[in-house]
């Protein structure tokens, strides 16, 4: 690829591998989105000779595999975050709190809530969201999982589900309390569907008078055959017996074609419950539509092999946002490929800044896991080693544990961790926000 | 005092000291509220020979003492609250979780959210909370500092402040996004005040690009001619000069006469402060005006020396709700105070069942301090040796794990206490509940 001309608005000197640039006169890159794939992104340059502008709606960076344990009351809040400005503190990074709208690639500018804000060179990484398949309707009754306030919504909604239960002198309107439906059997949902049962099982089993918090039923449904099917099929096997010994009702081929305040519709049946999860779909951030290029079916943007918007050496898009097949493999959605296409795109930006020709990204596949529950999980290890049980328990643990951010959080979590799986306990078990006290409306 | 009969609906045997009573006809004893008072009452009474019903309107017993650590982000809601069921899991204790509206005496029933209960005896120990003096209209404009959330909203105003700062061009708009104005030289408005002190020295000073936090003002206001009324002049001296170390500006004899979301009035004078918190007086739960009894100024209903309802027996009253004199030195608002009376009551409780009289509350001022910043605190320790600097806040930190419930709660403070004090840095700086993201119409 012949190397481009600058754009306009910064220059850099005649040997741009050792030149020192003087900072007002370096390259403005904005990264928009500070998860997986942005954050590292800026890690990556945050001693490089460009000026980086990180925009993001939060003001923390979110952990999002360990999302699911701060819904089910294993984690605090605490744990999974750190302040984005903390943890880009060293360096030439700015970060701004706002709300990115849309993208003016011509006059190469970010549309913020607050402002506009010019840019030199760009990464998108604003990721992707659960789907309702057109259903968005369906959003207020079945609570998704992708912030933290997402979190501590479902959190509220199943604590309080049994303490309404407990409350509840009728005996069918008692068994809906009781009844969990999470919808979506890829990696959220089976874990959600895990720690559940096991919050029912264990956590709360003790600490009712009139319910028993055993009886409640966990029912996961899923609308394709068979569970993670982004694994091989073996592992789902194992997913669905692990699941099953928790007790948890695992329904394959179940395609939900309703939802209300009172449970779910499949087809012509219907399930009765006052808690559904959703755990399904994947839709693009809708900033992937003012970029003006090719989506794919989810609204991902397909990116080049170097991770840049079709036509353009200075747009980048990195994380659940691009949409990249690489020798037939689609790069999966996973924090893993976020961060190995953040640090990518890092490396082409200073590629696209010197005037040298971009470089394909290429992606290592180091494994993927799901947990079940305590001491179980499945996974793959470099597209090759299959396991389950234990071994891919503790191998989940300790990857989660290294990616963690901060020597504090890694530290919180493992008490959190070691005080869970010894006492069986839920240390987080705190309803915040109820619209009127206890009131008997239901959870909202 | 005369043993009285019974109240309907139980019996107890010959001799209430040894005879045990079938559980079906023991006597049922509602507590409302799970505060200190309300907690450490039901736990006296576990074992005892009373079924024991507690109803809050939170499923956690909240470490008040604590909260305003986390709205200043050392702590997670997690370290110091713990799930009212779990504190309670033992013994003959139910747990509700509702909002007691008021109380029928005579039909003895409490009238709750979702329903009435029935009661032999009944403990109220709903507490008390700020009073805008007869301006409830500031409350949107001045949060205070009761409940989790509200530490929640806080903590998000104040990091919100600074975030706002950054993105803000002009310079007046910007002093006032970072002058922080608290209203009340209470306990908690000092200790809320040097708190955002370090935050802007310490814990933000190298995050922002446009900004210095360092420069950002903290205003304490009090109307009285000086802070701590309640200690030792002496105390409050050294309280307004570590106070001001830290770069508080101290203002007594200043009362609030105007809030709105652009700052205070003091008479004609006028302080623009994007942030405003409110830590001034005190104001009973309106549970109170149900008892028929008298109120003290406050909305407190003043109890017998037993700690009773006048002219009741079976209906106590305890904690912040209960204004009570003993030797002309009134029982002050304090969370040792609340649970000396609910143990209290507890023994009253089972001496009214068996018929036995009841006796007289006595209070142990163990002291009471109030921490200023990092080493330093100030306090009175059984009434005579009043401390102040290092050795106060060392006692502090002692007293107040030893009264967290919970080792593990214990542990998570302690961690957290030392990672502030070793790096200076906050932990828990995450703002959750943004309304659009980073949206710029300011904190709300």
């Amino acid at each position: 690829m012949p190397p481009r001309p600058l754009a306009a608005g910064f220059e850099i000197g005649e040997d741009p591998g050792v030149a020192i640039v003087p900072p007002s006169k370096r390259p403005h890159l904005v990264i928009v989105g500070a998860g997986f794939g942005g954050l590292y992104a800026a890690r990556a340059l945050r001693r490089a000779e460009v000026r980086v502008t990180v925009i993001d709606r939060s003001n923390h960076h979110l952990f999002q595999p360990l999302l699911y344990q701060v819904a089910t009351a294993v984690l605090n809040t605490g744990d999974i975050a750190a302040p984005i400005r903390a943890v880009l503190r060293s360096g030439n990074v700015a970060v701004i709190l706002s709300e990115a709208r849309s993208i003016d690639l011509e006059r190469k500018r970010v549309i913020c809530s607050h402002g506009e804000v010019a840019f030199d060179l760009l990464i998108v990484a604003t990721g992707a969201s659960h789907s309702y398949f057109g259903h968005d309707e369906w959003a207020g009754d079945a609570p998704g999982l992708k912030t933290l306030e997402d979190a501590l919504r479902i959190r509220r909604r199943v604590l309080l589900a049994y303490e309404l239960a407990e409350r509840e002198a009728d005996l069918p309107a008692r068994r809906d309390w009781l009844t969990f439906v999470i919808v979506g059997g890829g990696p959220t949902g089976v874990e959600l569907a895990g720690a559940l049962a096991e919050i029912a099982r264990h956590a709360l089993a003790r600490d009712f008078r009139n319910i028993d918090p055993t009886e409640a039923r966990v029912i996961l449904l899923e609308g394709q055959d068979r569970l993670l099917t982004a694994w091989p099929p073996e592992l789902s096997d194992h997913a669905r017996r692990s699941l099953e010994r928790l007790g948890v009702q695992v329904r394959t081929g179940a395609m939900v074609t309703a939802v209300d305040g009172r449970g779910v519709g499949i087809g012509e049946e219907r399930i009765s419950a006052r808690t559904v999860l959703w755990a399904a779909g994947v839709e693009a951030s809708p900033l992937a539509k003012s970029l003006g290029a090719p989506l794919d079916r989810a609204g991902r943007v397909k990116v080049t092999p170097e991770l840049t918007v079709p036509g353009r050496e200075d747009v980048f898009v990195v994380g659940d946002l691009a949409s990249l097949e690489i020798e037939g493999h689609p790069v999966p959605g996973l924090a893993g490929a976020a961060i190995q296409e953040g640090r990518h795109a890092a490396r082409n930006v200073l590629r696209s800044a010197r005037g040298q020709p971009l470089l394909p990204f290429r992606y290592r596949d180091r494994g993927a896991f799901a947990v079940i529950g305590r001491g179980a999980a499945v996974g793959v290890a470099f597209r090759r080693f299959r396991i389950h049980g234990f071994l891919a328990w503790v191998a989940w643990l300790l990857i989660h544990l290294l990616f963690l951010i901060g020597f504090r959080n890694r530290l919180s979590v493992l008490i959190n961790w070691a005080y869970s799986f010894l006492t069986l306990r839920r240390h987080a078990r705190l309803i915040t926000g109820l619209p009127f006290g206890g009131e008997p409306r239901g959870p909202s």
